[in-house]
């Protein structure tokens, strides 16, 4: 089962693919078999993406010349609608770790709600396993179809699943203010996306209607065991990579600020990738850039009863290709470092 | 009353003090008559600040060889707790327009426990006009000494003074989540404000203990007759100016967040630097660039019964030296807007 | 001659339409009748470009249903080509100030080659100022169509035309080392433009080969009564505006650097934009960020004969939209520095 | 003989030093014993560089406090002068790597008359080896003591001494206009480095009088074999990270690009850092940011017999931590890349 994986990324043009390609070409379980990139098809990805020049890598095809049988493994970093296109397309002997939106939901009502189209796969996204990696390892672990939870959703939720398993936080009044890099709106070519559209300033979008935010809210309702409805405010920071999540929630009954650790310090003990901070340090994005790490630490609030935490990743790495390729290590039985064991890069 | 005034400019060579020098010496009504600045004594502003070459100016010199008699106003951007230990000295014919923290607040135990140090002034301080310019115009027409609002404060203010005195939002839960450009915390020279620790990531700082928290609960307090308690967390932004306050509320009773939208144009109508945008619309601090406005917007929340506000200014214009200069017009007679008609820059 | 201009900017929904309307919106001599913006017509200026939206300014339209005959000078930010399309449709009492590089080459055989198609006025082009305001004046004020240099070129010959003209310099080994701010590739959505693609990075781009090449050859050549031909690498560099063109000359006979630097201090005395920095100094471009200015600095190099002057400017200002306003002020027999007030904004 | 080492770095909480502690961590040969930072001495080095919180490190410790008898290598990253006053104590048997600029200026009297100071160690000065890895790989592996090169002088001298040596190009008129990140400077706390005296601007520094240019002509020459004095302008960019250095040099009698092309790829083939694109080309700084390549590229001019080159590497990596790891490799006999396989990360 450990032997090395033949792989395959789809859509790795982006800057989700890209990064998936960094990571694979120097993980020693996978062999980068195929890449596809329907825009740039028949290039170089060295053509397409410079900084992967170094290293001998297949160029970009279509995914219709695409040879399922002789792969184990395939990524999806393709635009929201494609994964659940195609995958009903593919053998069921491909494992499959997608990266996009489309099979998040476990429910399709809440998806076509959100999304505003029917799902396309309602049978398949029986079995995907959400893919939170410290969070579900048995069954990522026993998965076929993994979907990889969005950005903000696991900075939100490494930060309040364990608090809400535990009834240490009220299920309402959860207020989450999140600040990301622009690489978050990936490469797509839009007018909000241009460098002088972004740099020098900063604003909120997305307000109240944000489509993480059913993900969110599936998450923290399923470790609560109710429904909860949280408050989300995404904005986006000219920086190229990041994501800080600063969390406001009431704790329950007598518990503090340092139950509040102290729990979170418990929940991931062990973990190599989740590190909760001692009291009074405040975690930069700059801290994790490039790395798989995500940062955690706890507040008293001057509010009595209220704490307010603070979640950070980068979204390329824990937020996106990092947390696959974790995925990819649980699933494919090895050791879940292997390949991410990149230190931050600063400044 | 409205001739021009012979002005000084104390501590002209930060990045406050040289944005009021940019006003003033577009302004008709204001003579530039003196510039101190301790550390540069005897050198020309187009040394220490070189985009202001291309104006005649007055060399800059110590606080001690000013010549107080030849002056009629007196803007004071000076390093915090100096303002406190020269005012006293001055005549008391001088207006004095002060932009540290050092009169801000009203009461003096305040000042010690939040600064650490016994307050220098405090029979001034009695006298003292706190210069948010579309809350206080009348006692600012009439005052001798303003303290004018810091940063954070001005666009907490803005946005929820109204609604507290108009009782459309709870006093308590109020949480405001503020994002900062780096010139806000000045010219000083500190690691923590180098290129390199700074650009291309974001992080919080002084949550739950930053020093403007008392400056905005007392504002929320007096406009809510009792006592206001918030949770405020500041985060720094790799861009050089602006504010974005992200404000999170209740509302009482039946109120809605097109209720809070309408009175707040009600509130700041024919104001010339407060503008409420149109529903649906997400200022930038990019759209107020250089300018004296201040943005606000309104949209409603998935949770019932709460809304959210965004408040937006430069941080160095309608957060410290547009405001001054709006005081100064009050101050001296002068039409409101005199001086302070740039529009943003962009990009 | 010197009442109100009824004035049309054209393509004003990009950076240097929008630069324009900024500054005509403050200018006491103009007043903004048109703007067109083909892909947003019917739109508020206010919502296409927000950080106008304090301004009452006319929808925008298209070109096709402009009352020409209500319009007294025409600004053209059109994209280029457009400019030579529509140009001989106008009413020919109209003033048209261009900013596009559609008329700015005065052999319409350079430009087929440069621009690799055929020119589309020719007849009108012979009549076309070159707009180089400082060294073209009596030609700018009696002209009917000013055709605005590009930034690039801008910069070059402000620095070297007096040389040439002087004979200071050699007419060959001329070196031009530029580097441009992000926006003077305009607002066109390119993935070449996006933030991520530029932030935190430089590169040279259109080496050996770029449009102004021919611009800067014409106007050196003019300078020197003979053929230059010179070496030009632009680069583009992570800010959003501003342009530092590094120029390597020898000298000749036995001119030194301070001649040069005599020579142009004398060429530009009493100018009210272009400045000659004392020994030592060397410009930023933040100390011209929207201003008009264009600063000269003068090195001599340790190796004998050669000399290295900084030419700085703001490629929107300057560059662009500053320099259109200073020559419909010559046009228009306004005071040079009507509307173009500005000091730099810093930080 | 390659058995791991026991390894010093002083001077840890630097950009450079730091850069070295995160490659260093990685490296399998090395074992990293001790960490020096005056001024934080007795600090965790995730204290002082929160990104490398998540490794066991030993403590910053004084000078000193060092034990020097339990180590093999010792890496310096300290202030300019330091190594040269400290050099002489340490025991014979220790390797040195320093990437100061102490000992690269193999005459003491050009030392002194470019740095103000006497060289405080002359006689072991005789016995350093300059480290630019590909120019001088058997001497390193025989070296004792190896002098890191600067990261302008690598960029430079990896383009133009294979050319010099093989008389493609002339000795006389090489122009080299450098743009460098902001990490270059280091994290000392000067004005000049804040991040809002750098973000959005660009200027020139230490024109025709930067301390890298005798070391740049000293390789130069050395290639040459006769004096080459040079044009050399920094430039300082608003970016972390990278140099870019555009070289124009004049080719000697027949010479073509396309001749200096193949030349340089001839000279550089088999090499793991160092890349020579193809025709047509232009490399980004971005392309090779935390990684250990250089990238060059060669163009033809239209000023005929003239040639364009572009050279760049990331600063704090081939032109500074990861050259020195280079070296390391090459004098402790291990496998050149070991270490150093990071590929660049983009966005």
């Amino acid at each position: 089962m450990s032997r090395t994986q033949r792989v395959a990324v789809l859509g790795a043009s982006g800057y989700t693919g890209s990064e998936l390609v960094r990571l694979l070409t120097c993980h020693s379980a996978a062999h980068l078999c195929v890449l596809t990139g329907e825009r740039h098809a028949g290039r170089a990805m060295g053509d397409v993406l410079p900084h992967l020049s170094q290293i001998p890598l297949p160029a970009l095809e279509r995914l219709q010349t695409v040879d399922w049988d002789k792969l184990d493994v395939v990524f999806c970093a393709l635009p929201h609608g494609m994964t659940q296109s195609i995958i009903t397309t593919l053998p069921n002997t491909l494992k499959v770790i997608d990266l996009s939106a489309d099979l998040r939901l476990a429910d399709v009502d809440v998806y076509a709600q959100w999304y505003g189209q029917v799902h396309k796969a309602p049978a398949l996204q029986k079995e995907v396993v959400y893919g939170l990696s410290e969070l579900a390892r048995p069954a990522i672990r026993a998965a076929r179809v993994v979907a990889c939870p969005g950005c903000y959703p696991t900075s939100v939720q490494l930060a309040l699943v364990p608090l809400l398993s535990a009834g240490l936080i009220a299920t309402d009044g959860i207020i989450i203010d999140s600040k990301s890099g622009v690489s978050g709106a990936g490469r797509a070519v839009q007018e909000s996306s241009l460098f002088c559209e972004i740099v020098d300033g900063l604003h909120a979008y997305g307000i109240a209607g944000h489509r993480h935010l059913p993900e969110i809210e599936q998450g923290l309702s399923r470790a609560a065991e109710r429904p909860v409805v949280v408050t989300f405010t995404p904005h986006l920071v000219p920086m190229s990579r990041g994501i800080f999540s600063t969390l406001y929630v009431r704790l329950t009954g007598r518990a503090t600020a340092a139950d509040v650790r102290t729990a979170l310090a418990e929940s991931y003990a062990g973990e190599p990738f989740v590190r909760i901070l001692p009291e009074g340090r405040v975690p930069h994005t700059r801290h994790v850039r490039g790395s798989n790490f995500c940062l955690l630490s706890v507040f008293a609030d001057r509010v009595p009863g209220q704490a307010i935490l603070c979640a950070v990743l980068d979204n390329l790495m824990k937020g996106a290709a990092g947390q696959a390729v974790q995925n990819f290590n649980l699933m494919t039985a090895q050791p879940e470092r292997m390949g991410l064991e990149q230190q931050p890069l600063f400044p």
